[in-house]
């Protein structure tokens, strides 16, 4: 059986959603991260996750590769939409957008600001600035959500499954991040769903 | 006819060679950046490339959207995969590390530090930091090159056409860049390319 590693509420999370809302025959397993013994590192060389070992040994990296392949185990799924369809890339752009922009090109500043400046005296600057940025970049999301449910096509799909992740980690970021409301919204209808508060179970139990 | 927006030499040389590669019947159509009258906002509110506009006016952001859509316009051909496999997923799979890592998280940083910190006098330290995240980060794709030709099956596929992009920016931060064997050996064989040499000739005219 393929399994996906994941840890606790980490960017995983929109995968293993995914696998609750298709119902897929995939093992979840929770693997602690920043620990050398940690069994993540036999399995992706970062020592990362998501991480998808298929059941040939083959290991897929990337939420944008792991949700879409994810989603195609169950062709038709309205989850995604066919290769070629515009839809379809339209839910890989969000993806890819909240990969770099709110992910790689935001939180990782705010949350890791020795990756970005050796000085310790500036990483309190480098946390601010990069707020504002990540601000910047999730303003785009919440204009884009006003008048509409979900990212693409008014059905909920893997691209939401993903933004779900951010949109939990935006909550906590204070007051400057608490006016999105069409993100307040979508947070609502993201929480109500069954697969969300059974992911949300299983990994904080 | 649809058109994709590129700018001289940015991250969208890499779906500008996608389509050269399969002849697609794309107009290229070549904006400015950073400039208020550019038509790109127009096109994507972001004011950035690339863009593809379809026929009927929807537009796709995100080389991670982009360049799998644009090989979905040939099924079957060997700059991509069929949805579902395996293969698939590891090419998306690079394009999303190359995506987030490389670009986003690395050379944003060292090319935009006014993002990640307000304080000019803390910017030459940003760069510095950044460049040495970067090179991990680029280290990890010079690992898995050794002994392979493309990054995956052999072949040339759209996760290549998107890497040459950042190894000509790579082989442009001096010294410290310069020792990665396999990324060598990976550019002059990009560059060696007839739909690579038409891009750029195109690109720089």
């Amino acid at each position: 059986m393929s399994k996906l590693f994941i840890a606790r509420e980490a960017c995983s999370f929109g995968a293993h959603v995914v696998i609750r809302e298709l119902g897929l025959p995939i093992d979840v397993v929770r693997v602690p991260l920043r620990s050398a013994e940690s069994p993540i590192h036999a399995v992706n060389p970062l020592g990362r996750v998501p991480a998808l070992q298929l059941d040939d040994g083959v290991v897929i990296t990337e939420n944008s590769a792991i949700l879409p392949y994810l989603a195609d185990l169950q062709p038709g799924t309205p989850l995604f939409a066919p290769a070629g369809s515009a839809e379809r890339a339209q839910i890989q752009g969000w993806i890819g957008y909240i990969g770099t922009e709110i992910h790689a090109a935001g939180f990782r500043q705010v949350n890791r600001p020795e990756r970005y400046s050796a000085d310790p005296a500036t990483h309190d600057g480098i946390r601010q600035q990069s707020a504002r940025t990540l601000h910047a970049a999730v303003a785009h999301i919440d204009r884009h959500l006003q008048g509409r449910d979900w990212l693409v096509g008014d059905r909920f799909t893997i691209a939401d499954a993903y933004l779900g992740v951010f949109v939990r980690w935006i909550s906590r970021l204070g007051p400057d991040f608490a006016g999105f409301d069409a993100l307040n919204r979508f947070r609502e209808a993201y929480l109500a769903r069954a697969s969300v508060q059974a992911a949300l179970a299983a990994e904080t139990e």
